[in-house]
């Protein structure tokens, strides 16, 4: 037996360079840890020939999945190539030719993570993907083992780090969403196509993953419901901060009598919420359990060395279950079918921005239509009346069902003294119950 | 072979009570996780007739340690009993009974976590102390696991619930150290000895063990540095305020080149530094890896649930490795011996507020000290001058040694301007390099 393990890398990224320096840099501390040297042997890549900033050593590159994916010598097949199908396919290769495996990939793990647990349980093989959620944050580890004896009952998630950025630019700086995105574009911390992020799929998929280990369900990504921040104005980040909120794309994971929801979408906090102080493009995991009571992990959601520490957190991992010969063993299977909520079970606060005609009694009417619905108000700012001789009000209510939140929203359009709903969004108090 | 893992406990105080707690209603997650019940069967008390609020079933107690050490059928020993000597008796009679244990105390492992870690290998034991940092945050898990395969740098924690709850009522309602602390103690977050936690050496215990799980080296706690916040002013908060600055008693934990430093101190940080934003009771932990960057966990460092919490994981932990057949092989030796660095190797800002006799010159003497000293200004307030005719001024240094801080203080107070070194602390950035 070879005193040492051996890695195939498929893709030399971003994540692919962090992980090769990683293991480079840090070889006394992996021997320290596990005993024994790990090498990456060989790397699938697009282009074999092209000129790489990273020292590769005697490593292989190839352009050929075979010569990774059935080479009897790798143990370890670590996926940071991206993309959903292909990399399916090759992990599936790698798990019937019993090589643990390693990804990053929350795109794949969002839609086939079940699947591929599975394969990899049939072939007693380890499939680990810490790296998939919040780049550096050991947030999978620490709902698994840190917090195991306990009931989860509320994940809320900053998981996006460009959609914080462009956040935090806008509520800091005043810039508008365009600008803000502009500038974290040139910064790297958007892609040219931003549709992704700010759209809030990036986050649905990082949601499905922490609810399906949070709660022992079978959360699809289709169980997530998303909007984006696209639409968000610099006006509302203002009043927010009137009102003692912050505005972030929070991924919600909620669970009580066995019913779920799951969603992504910008919602204003107390700024006394441990997660209202998460800025720029840090990531950061809330986590209310029946018995921990609130906790936080807190760090970088992105990047080339942090993602690759949560990858080789993994690689860690796979070595140590090798040592001990217990790879594969350690799934947890789903405990619950996931049922959604209906929309008279998820509660939550609102904060309504309304244009009104300026009449005498149409404050009165709103009211009224509120108290006919039972919703009450927590906070209300009534603005000089602007140019168009309207009336701008900010309300944000107290608790109330997604119910009766939807209805109190169509009465108002249907109400003749509301020139505009202008915007909506959901409110987060302090985390305290 | 039974199918349940047999509990001895030893105490029923808060966190005892806790682990029952959580055992008794945990019990069909527990089972899902590591596949067979967990039973609660004796547990060692000082009074076994005593009226308890607690629901304890079939539990048997006892007042002789030998019913729980010496029973075979106890697999997994719980140390809740606090205290030092008769803990590290009870758990060495355990550990050469070939059971493992948990345990939540901190002083017990400050003092001799080496030496019964070194027990516990040697009777192929696990040896589990989770809880004995900061409560119900899983942050020894998450440095030996979440980051293992990175270089952690520097480590910042709160982890004193007592005084982080004093520090922030003085802060935040002008309240004098001593009000603060009969709050504290009227709400039960202080002792009625409130010694340990206000003087840092509470925090002192829980730096040693973080400092040598993360630097694998044998820290002792007499290499911790400590001074506490009984002195700590409201005036210096205020000031503190008008500069940007946050006071919190902070554990430090450095390292570079092999070389540490180690303490505990009232610090002003930044208030944009991750951990500024960390009120009340609540701990946190900020880890600078050299990979990860930053990243912190935040969570309860105290109280009966969160606390049971962090044991549980750690009786998780271990049944999981005895249904693997692993046990005592997941000590992780120390790498280095720990070498502490000298005054003119440790680097930091610092606040001093003097009291200067209101005379011509009198600055102009302070900067040419400074600037002899070659220890520049990052920033400066001047006061008007209070009644007794002093001039108070505020200095924050740029990053100067210790030793050089120090012969600024010696040379300060024997300037005839000087009226008073009123105090002086250690300032830390907003954790960005």
């Amino acid at each position: 037996m070879k005193n040492y393990v051996s890695i195939g890398l498929l893709g030399l990224g971003t994540v692919g360079s962090g992980v090769v320096q990683l293991i480079n840099n840090h070889q006394e501390e992996l021997v320290h840890q596990v005993g024994c040297e790990v090498r990456v042997k060989s790397v699938l890549v697009r282009d074999a020939e092209k000129e790489r900033d990273i020292q590769i050593g005697h490593t292989f590159l190839t352009t050929n999945s075979d010569e990774v994916l059935q080479d009897p010598e790798i143990d370890i097949v670590i996926e940071v190539m991206g993309g959903v199908e292909e990399a399916r396919e090759h992990i599936i290769q790698a798990l019937e030719a019993k090589k643990h495996v390693v990804t990053a990939n929350k795109d794949l793990i969002a839609l086939y993570g079940p699947e591929l647990q599975k394969k990899a349980t049939e072939n007693q093989c380890d499939l680990f993907y810490e790296a998939s959620v919040a780049g550096g944050i050991p947030i999978l580890r620490g709902l698994s083992d840190g917090l195991v004896s306990d009931r989860i009952q509320k994940l809320m998630g900053i998981v996006n780090g460009t959609t914080n950025y462009i956040l935090t630019k806008m509520d800091e700086d005043g810039l508008s969403y365009e600008t803000a995105l502009k500038e974290a574009q040139d910064l790297g911390f958007a892609e040219a196509d931003p549709t992704s992020d700010v759209e809030g799929l990036d986050a649905a998929r990082k949601m499905a993953i922490l609810a399906r280990l949070a709660f022992f369900t079978n959360v699809e990504l289709n169980d997530v419901e998303v909007s984006g921040i696209s639409n968000v104005s610099v006006e509302d980040l203002n009043y927010g901060n009137k009102l003692g909120l912050t505005m972030k794309l929070i991924g919600l994971a909620h669970i009580d009598n066995q019913q779920l929801e799951v969603s992504v979408q910008p919602t204003f906090l107390s700024k006394s919420h441990p997660l209202a102080s998460v800025k720029n493009e840090y990531n950061a995991i809330y986590v209310n359990g029946e018995a921990v009571g609130e906790t936080m992990f807190y760090g970088p959601g992105a990047g080339s060395l942090p993602t690759a520490t949560a990858v080789m957190s993994d690689v860690v991992a796979v070595m140590k279950n090798m040592r001990l010969g217990v790879n594969g063993k350690s799934v947890v299977a789903p405990r619950f079918e996931s049922v959604l909520k209906s929309s008279d079970q998820r509660f939550g606060k609102y904060y309504f921005r309304l244009h009104l005609q300026d009449e005498v009694g149409a404050f009165s009417k709103i009211t009224t239509l509120f108290n006919e619905l039972g919703i009450s108000f927590e906070k209300i700012l009534q603005t000089p009346i602007s140019k168009d001789e309207l009336a701008e009000i900010i309300i944000v209510t107290h608790t109330v069902s997604l119910d009766s939140f939807q209805k109190a929203l169509m009465k108002l359009r249907d109400l003749s003294v509301v020139k505009e709903v202008v915007s909506y969004y959901r409110v987060e108090g302090d985390g305290k119950k």
